[in-house]
């Protein structure tokens, strides 16, 4: 074998606890996505978005949210390009005039030919969407899609839960961002955080795990499948940063104790709770848009008894925990999935990577995706 | 057969209607090609033009054009990096002085080394040069040049006509320069255009067929090989518009009657009679550059009887024709054609595709050129 | 065969001559190259270095420099991105705190998870460094790692020669870069040169070889491995450029007679004896950076006899010798090596080359480089 092969061998053995994972540049298929907030697809508006390596068209007819893929079927142009509607429930294709229904995807007319053959018998792909806390989620699969609840994470539909939130492109794969968020020592990035000094939360340099069982892993036959960090009870913070034998800095020991239930779901989903305040939980999404990079849309979720309470969180996330922790924090985050995308854009970064202790949850997490994933986004589900 | 096998499969069936077309990404070898106008080659100038996936050279010397290929045999470079030219008909290297003859390619001299053994062994690919109308034609190919007349439509090389045009580049394959051009129902991107309305022109929004025999090849043994497109003869104009039964719009009856006699012509140029006004006929180019680009090349032409009147038309086109039509009305077409450039870069585009009845004429054209082609130009062809 | 496996065993044919040259697109393994200059590295500062398509991580720890691989085992991000290091000596990966030894390589603490059973056992690559002449040389290997001096050319180190010099970015492959330093009639290019005319260089338009041994080889068991152009002795200098037998140009025939000894070593640097001046001589390296650019790292080297004397060339060479001979003269060279990558980037050019008698000198330089070198770099090493 020549090293090249070796290497390639090396990487399928060691892939081969979670052949799936490995496989799924593009993302898990069949599985419910966040695309749009709600508030950014006005009625009667159409927005191209592009997810899991495909494109799709979202518009708003009367309140509902439909989607199709922004491909016309007979040559190939995004209808995003200048989409033309001259029948609400409809799009037509700026080119030759192909129009379809949003509902179904049929080739209803073609203005162009009104008596071809195709009319009726041509459909585009369309994709099943809900809306749910200022969310339009969309379904990437061929399947029936299952409970919109399936894939999300506890909690996060509650009936007095508001939610808001803010979604940026990060340009690198979306399992790196999955990794980053439920990786518990990257919280060595973040030791001169503002929001920490600022808000005197108890933030260790590390963890030393004081058993193998720092994990607990969701997989029922129904339900969401996620895997939930069980590291903050079992093991001893490290506050006392040390090399060889010399100490040279501090965890910040604060008053606020945040953050000791983190779990990962999938199609990708992290929550964090309580955080960045005892009062929140933050949700986030890393969505695969292609190969290289992904949607970074995290949320706060609080749970409210009144309007004017959802008035109040409105505006203090506004004010305070955008700015504060969904930028302020996390932008050391995506800074470090970038700085992890050139390694990792190669095959064999799976098998040269050099995993620790601590990593066993995220080996976890990957072995539960590969198990449970409802299959995996090709290039050729995109054509 | 895995996925990727049958996609190519199904490629190769479907396309086995027109391989030849299928294939030439780089265009078609041993045809005429419009190059640079005269008027933008001066006496003793050299250009470089890259067309068909190659470099040339082009320099005027006493008048006559010539064409090397631009790349000097010892290393590789580009003469027209810094042309050098000490002698008038040759052209030095400006590396180590290799000197060619224009007219033969012949290494005649290396100043460097004057008794090199090199000298008269080694030739430069040259390219036959004719010029006609203001436009220098370039022979891409190996073979015996046929007459320039065997590749450019009926009524270009005419005593009478007096020809003006420009051009530029678009980002797109060249084959969907031809089949935008070529293709009858795309006129519904133009149905806003102010050439339209500022002219009286009728322009439908689209044709239904009332016949299969929409088209006429012109396949001689000798002569320009061709497709009419006879739709407007065999056709119901769509002047209203419907989505779901419902008239959403109107094309534009207008007085004037133009564009009725559309063909294409091997290696890739379009006629349009009349065009844009009843007394001009449009002439126009799609010259691949590269997989990815070509030339449009656009050109009017108008019968003149005396000096005076080529000098009245060429006030018109540079004040009227250019700005109003090739550039404000054709602008849309060179925007579709980058609109499609996406989904034809890959060779799944031409089994994907989901052509209509009106595409017939297309599809003729595919395989015209797939039969009468004389070669195709291949990567190999440019080293 | 195709035409491509046709072209592909020419290929192979050809450059059966001098295969590991061909197959050396990122250099040569196991040879000592100059990285930084030594005044570009400031006790307890880091830099990023990229060499061969690795990336070294330099850094000076009580006057000695130190040089790793600039990427974590861990999760293989650079530490480059934000260097951390809170003990001398070591290096702190900003991510999860993995610490390695500068010295050695090995993990000797993980931050974030101090009882880490990989501490201790895990390394990354250290590279070993010498400092001579002003200049930071690494060993690009695996191997012990010879003399400094066998992959120097005569001279350099000597006791009594002072050096000054400049680094750049070229946009070309390291063996254009050589080729075109080692390549005596490339003289051609600098016949309009400020410096030849300023200084009364002697100098020709080229050089009609008078004999085949026109070089000679330096190949011992140990030492520097070379080639000597002794071109200048078995040639007649071209004075008078002609074209067709007319005498179209003259070259420069000036008082002062230079860079007579020239000669190429591996692994890839130039020594031109003398130049600019009678009293200095050029030495010159082409480092690969990647398959695609070099650094260009001229240096001049002058006998002194006194620190008066060292501060008077110090001057001299940043007045004078840098802006007119470095810059002026050779930028020439670089924008001729530029102008040779898109040829040589494809393995065809060389097969399609078609080299002349003076590149006689080249051919033995890749076949002493082919049959001398200590390994070829791959991609593979760079894992």
């Amino acid at each position: 074998m020549t090293k090249k092969q070796l290497v390639e061998q090396a990487v399928l053995d060691k892939c081969s606890l979670y052949p799936d994972y490995v496989e799924a540049k593009l993302g898990f298929r069949n599985h419910w996505y966040p695309t749009l907030f709600s508030d950014e697809l006005a009625e009667g508006e159409f927005k191209s978005h592009r997810i899991l390596g495909d494109r799709l068209l979202l518009t708003r007819v009367d309140g509902k949210v439909f989607a199709v893929r922004d491909r016309c079927s007979h040559r190939g142009v995004a209808f995003s390009r200048r989409p033309e509607c001259f029948k609400k429930g409809t799009i037509t294709c700026w080119y030759h005039a192909f129009t379809y229904k949003l509902e179904t995807g049929e080739l209803c007319d073609i203005i162009t030919n009104p008596r071809s053959n195709l009319i009726g018998r041509v459909h585009i792909p369309v994709y099943q969407v809900q809306e749910a806390k200022g969310i339009i989620f969309v379904f990437m699969g061929d399947i029936d899609p299952p409970e919109l609840d399936d894939d999300l994470p506890p909690d996060f539909l509650d009936e007095n839960v508001a939610i808001r939130g803010v979604r940026q492109e990060v340009a690198s794969n979306w399992r790196i961002g999955c990794e980053n968020g439920f990786d518990s020592t990257h919280v060595f990035i973040h030791k001169e955080s503002i929001l920490v000094k600022g808000n005197d939360i108890s933030l260790p340099l590390g963890f030393v795990p004081t058993s193998k069982e720092t994990f607990k892993i969701v997989d029922e036959e129904t339900g969401p499948k996620g895997v939930y960090d069980l590291l903050a009870d079992h093991c001893e913070p490290v506050f006392e940063g040390k090399v060889e034998g010399e100490t040279v800095m501090r965890g910040h020991m604060g008053a606020n104790r945040v953050a000791y239930d983190i779990s990962i779901w999938l199609p990708g989903v992290l929550r964090v709770d309580p955080w960045p305040d005892p009062s929140l939980t933050q949700f986030e999404w890393y969505v695969p848009i292609d190969e290289d990079n992904h949607f970074y849309i995290q949320t706060l979720g609080r749970t409210i008894s009144s309007p004017e309470d959802e008035d109040i969180f409105a505006k203090e996330f506004d004010e305070k925990w955008q700015p504060m922790a969904l930028a302020g924090f996390n932008d050391d985050d995506i800074w470090a999935r970038e700085a992890q995308q050139e390694f990792y854009k190669n095959d064999e970064a799976w098998y040269k990577e050099q995993l620790f202790e601590p990593d066993r949850n995220i080996s976890k997490w990957r072995q539960l995706a590969s198990r449970r994933n409802r299959g995996i986004q090709r290039y050729e589900h995109t054509l």
